[in-house]
């Protein structure tokens, strides 16, 4: 290799991995005093934010469902999204009451709604248990035992801090596969209200069609409030609780931010992919995500043709067509974006790189050689068998019913094992909220749809190439006419009870001969999927096996190479990202400005749904009542704001927070460019939308009148 | 009326008079040394841009088809737009030498193609004939009469003019409505030829997708080359002719512009509607525009459809898709402008003012009083009988064999008057151009679509109110199921021999006794529906004839009103029109830049249409091998510009000429939001989209390898 190639490839490292490592970060609360944030920006003292030894703003900071909220009065009242109350709202609504058209705001405490579906839970404490959690691991054990034993450890670890924390729940994170974890212990509340939720109209303004899109005008926020137990223990709902007063809420500042300012989010981002292999990218790319897109795209357009001339079934059929649409909205960015960034290229060069560096040194090289290779053999593998696995995986899930009946067959297997040994869904300390998804499964159940839905993959499945074909599906269908399945479908449906809610919770936990006993068509479908469901399962831990080893590994060598150290990916764990309120171009002689006003929802105002803008709204605009949330320069009420903060799916509802430590937004969305996020971050495109403050005041005091929320959260 | 609310009314007035004048402007080549141009930014004389007395800028401009182009050589030489070339090519493509996909490029004069279908018109000068047209009219006529009056006048001056100038063409075109009018006489070179003409994955980059749209990245032009016969008149294509030598030509600037450089447009753009009232208006939105763009979205669909598996239809449909689509996204931008910027309540606004200001002196009023109610009364009479008359309108135009079986029975009774008396289509000196477009009628012609096209209407007519009901339509079908609807239409088309040309042609001009002869399904229709079409217009000569009259009393007294005079609305007669290289916002927090470049080119490019671009374009961006048409600051190629100057249909291809009247660019589209333009000019939204002349160049050099047109053009 000559010297310049040698520098050319140095080069190529510093521009390669600086593009990944970059400003990106969702940090764990544990390296938030190690960040050096005043010289970021910040003007207090990094222990407000986190502060081992006493309260500090991450105690004012919750997950509720998957998003995150904040607390923002001494009296639990909680700021988050509105598309996070979106569910619990549908759930309150009647035909009487449409709160999802017209909102919902309880005037008095004791109006407040029960939010159904929805817990509050509060980071209470953390420990690295890596060690103890690896040591269950030797090396004479094969593949899958390896996952088996980190689960089961793992389990123990959650399990035995649960028995010492009663009423906590605890959980153990992996952060980086296979080489650290970390338990935390997490305060639970169960009765958690609904405060003031705008009419959807505001809250979910420009809808799919703005979603995954900035400039943005969606007032996407809602109020709650947690109550507990008078004796300030956590408590399911009644009447009689009270409401809970956290450790700390957040401060509101209802002056906003200005383009250019430091902010900060504390939050719960689920899931990143950044420390991926290029095979992992490929996979994704060549077929999960097209998959899944494709999918959704049919079952959507199949729901709206179903719902079309009728209005009862188009309200079951919106909630699952929203998170459908958002999911393929964000797939298709990725799609775009990792085409558009090369990702899977640009990987492939790194991992070359890395190669290079490992082969330089003889020990390296017998320690890490074939690292990279065995992790593409797993990918290599899961690629030969990919549209088999994925249509199992999306059969089980796209039928209510079908989806039902391996839950009540699994449980009849895995509630005979003792609990540590079973599947989580089915241990003790998950069985109630199995059963009320159970439960809430058969809320918005529509037949039609849920045949069309499992025909669908039927046929997907009967069309599957040679070498993956899925035996039990062949044995039942291959051959037979379109007609003839049609007909065993419907008898099927007409013959099963499992829409039964009571037989339905009922069979949960029985034996599979009780089961048997129920002659129920899907349960004997279930029976018959089940192995390879299970088959399915034991391959997967296999490759989590190999994949957990290998990362670890991987993590290792990536680290002496670069000689820094990583932030771990997103896992559904409280984080802290920081940047600034800052534009971007998204495309050639484009710029986006960092916040949008009120006249840009008047703009794009017209008589239809999603863009149907109360008439109110409309008049407040016209005679410019603005209150004290005007922007000066932009003699408007600013609507949504614009971050390079790093977030993820999880960060909705992330408390958009400004150098002093006040609440000055709520995060909800990011940019279509930033959907790439996931798998990498971008300078040029990573931005994230937020609700601005002033926005969520107007709206809450100017459009609803509600002004005794603006004096709990102290603003004048 | 306080003296508060007079105030505001004043306000009011200059808010809305601003609105409407500031700035905009397509003027008159006679206005243009009134315009004080060097104080605008111009660096040259005026008098080199338009001299009464000797040669100027303006004599470097052609008509060509229905755009604008310029001389770039002493040798005839032609830059235009790619779209204004798109017809020429297509007909002079064939399976062997697909010009449409692959370019044409001409390397010797010899091999130059003849540009079917187009001649190059150059305004050779003008004369004011306002009171000899006026002179015809009598206030004993009716209004259909002063309608034919002045049409008859029109045509005798026109007569008169070219028999007094023989070879050329002359035109009355009327500047504003009843009031002025001027003589414009052409020189008319009809033998054009394609010099070079990009790929269509370079000259319609972007497609139909981007069409309206900026950030644009299309390299819209062509090279074409007048001809004449070697004493140097003009003449039909014959080998011997020889290249055309302008008397002026445009010297192109290799360097481009930059953002806020003057730029000044010569062209013929075609129709615009400033003048037009709130009734004019309110009938656009609400009937004409609706009904256009929901008819050509269908019939863009049953073409797709139709052409889907059939690649020989499918470019039999190319065109009219093409330019369908391009007139329905124009409309439906207008609708959202109209909608947007409230024209028709701020018309109506103004025109409540102008009333006021009437009334207020009784002098004022005995003269104008009634002139906006009069006016109302026309719009209101057309909008009752919208349907009908646009359904008519459109049954012609949409169905081939219809349109050419009135056209042969309207050549029947037309022939038969004096020459001067006929409808122009069938005046001597315009029987050529008809029997053309009658036989460019048929190669495109596909039976299935025609027949589709003429029943959609059929059935429309059939739906109609029962007070616009059509006689001869319901006679023979009302009542009748849509299978004998589709019977009878299959039995004409069988029966009928139109589509044979020689036949077609032998017809032209026929008796209506001989046409009854052949027998023909088509031409009984139109003998059945000729009556219907006369009385249409007829009545539409009577309401020209009113809105003449009235239109002209209106510009006078809102001279007086307004103490200004006017711009008259365009109507393909050449004009100026200037302002600066521009920016904008199209809407909140977004902003676009006025230049765009290769690199855009590159992020757009996908392996489908409209976004292909060549792979050699790719590379050589890739290369950086930009040559000297770098922009500096950029680093990369420009590629589109915009600019605020005033322009409407028909300025495509219009040379964009900087400060010192050197060409830049090729303009060839708007701004979506800028569609709204021919209804209203507005500061924020009114910009035009060129090709940089660094693009053309660029693509002509490095990516043709057509350096010798280069070296024609002077740029070294």
């Amino acid at each position: 290799m000559t010297i310049k190639r040698v520098l050319s490839l140095f080069f190529i490292v510093i521009l390669l991995f600086n593009f990944l490592l970059a400003d990106e970060g969702m940090y764990p609360i544990s390296d938030i005093l190690k960040l050096k944030l005043r010289s970021k920006g910040l003007k207090i003292d990094p222990k407000e934010l986190y502060n081992p030894d006493g309260t500090s703003l991450i105690d004012a900071i919750v997950m509720v469902g998957g998003c995150t909220g904040s607390f923002v009065s001494k009296d639990g009242l909680i700021l988050t999204n509105h598309h996070c109350a979106f569910g619990a709202v549908q759930a309150a609504s009647s035909k009487e009451n449409d709160y999802i058209t017209n909102g919902l705001l309880s005037r008095t405490r004791g109006e407040e709604i029960p939010a159904k579906g929805l817990t509050v839970r509060i980071t209470a404490s953390y420990r690295d248990v890596s060690k103890e959690v690896l040591s269950a691991v030797t090396d004479k054990m094969d593949l899958a035992e390896r996952t088996k034993a980190i689960d089961k450890r793992m389990k123990e670890i959650v399990s035995d801090t649960e028995k010492k924390n009663p009423g906590k729940r605890a959980e153990v994170s992996e952060m980086f596969a296979g080489k650290s974890y970390v338990l935390f212990i997490y305060t639970n509340l169960k009765d958690v209200r609904l405060v003031y939720v705008p009419p959807r109209s505001i809250g979910e303004f420009g809808g799919e069609h703005d979603n995954w899109v900035w400039p943005r005008h969606t007032g996407d926020f809602s109020f709650m409030r947690a109550y507990v137990a008078p004796d300030g223990s956590p408590a399911e709902y009644s009447p009689g609780n009270v409401p809970y007063h956290p450790q700390r809420f957040l401060k509101v500042n209802p002056d906003g931010v200005e383009e250019g300012d430091f902010v900060f989010l504390l939050g719960y981002p689920g899931r990143t992919f950044r420390h991926q292999t290029s095979f992992y990218l490929a996979y994704e790319e060549n077929h999960r995500l097209p998959y899944v897109a494709n999918l959704y795209d049919w079952q959507i357009r199949t729901m709206e043709e179903l719902g079309k001339n009728n209005r009862e079934v188009a309200i079951k059929h919106d909630a699952r067509i929203k998170s459908l649409a958002n999911t393929m909205k964000n797939y298709r960015g990725k799609l775009l974006g990792l085409k558009r960034l090369h990702l899977v290229e640009n990987k492939r060069n790194e991992e070359q790189l890395l190669q290079q560096f490992i082969e330089a040194d003889p020990q390296r090289k017998a320690e890490y050689g074939s690292v990279l290779e065995g992790i593409g053999k797993v990918y290599r593998e899961m690629s030969d068998h990919a549209e088999a696995e994925l249509i199992l995986d999306y059969h089980r899930s796209s039928s209510q019913r079908l989806s039902s009946a391996l839950t009540l067959y699994e449980s009849a297997i895995e509630m005979q094992k003792p609990d540590i040994e079973r599947l989580p869904a089915y241990m003790e300390r998950n069985v109630a909220e199995t059963k009320q998804s159970l439960r809430q499964g058969l809320r918005n159940y529509y037949e039609p749809t849920d045949k069309a839905f499992l025909k669908h993959t039927l046929m997907q499945a009967l069309a599957l190439p040679e070498n993956q074909r899925i035996e039990v599906i062949d044995k039942q269908f291959k051959g037979r006419s379109e007609l003839e399945i049609d007909q065993t479908i419907n008898q099927a449906y007409a013959q099963s009870r499992l829409t039964d809610e009571s037989l339905l919770l009922a069979s949960f936990g029985k034996t599979t001969a009780e089961l048997e006993q129920l002659n129920d068509p899907f349960l004997r479908a279930a029976m018959m999927m089940y192995p390879i469901y299970q088959r399915l399962r034991e391959t997967r831990q296999q490759r989590e096996g190999a994949l957990s080893r290998l990362s670890a590994l991987l993590v290792d060598v990536k680290q002496q190479f670069l000689k820094a150290s990583f932030v771990p990916d997103a896992n559904r764990t409280l984080r802290l990202t920081f940047g600034r309120v800052k534009g971007y171009t998204p495309a050639d002689a484009t710029h986006y400005g960092p916040i949008t006003t009120l006249r840009g929802v008047i703009e794009k105002t017209r008589a239809e749904e999603p863009f149907n803008t109360p008439q109110k709204v409309v008049d407040l605009h016209r005679a410019k009542d603005f209150g004290r949330f005007k922007h000066r320069k932009l003699n408007d009420v600013p609507v949504a704001i614009l971050y390079d903060t790093d977030t993820s799916g999880g960060n909705s509802g992330s408390p958009i927070i400004n150098a002093r430590g006040e609440l000055v937004g709520v995060n909800f969305d990011r940019a279509f460019e930033a959907t790439i996020n996931d798998y990498a971050w971008s300078a040029s495109y990573s931005r994230s939308i937020g609700v601005d403050i002033r926005y969520v005041l107007w709206v809450t005091q100017k459009f609803t009148g509600a002004d005794y929320l603006l004096n709990e959260m102290g603003v004048q």
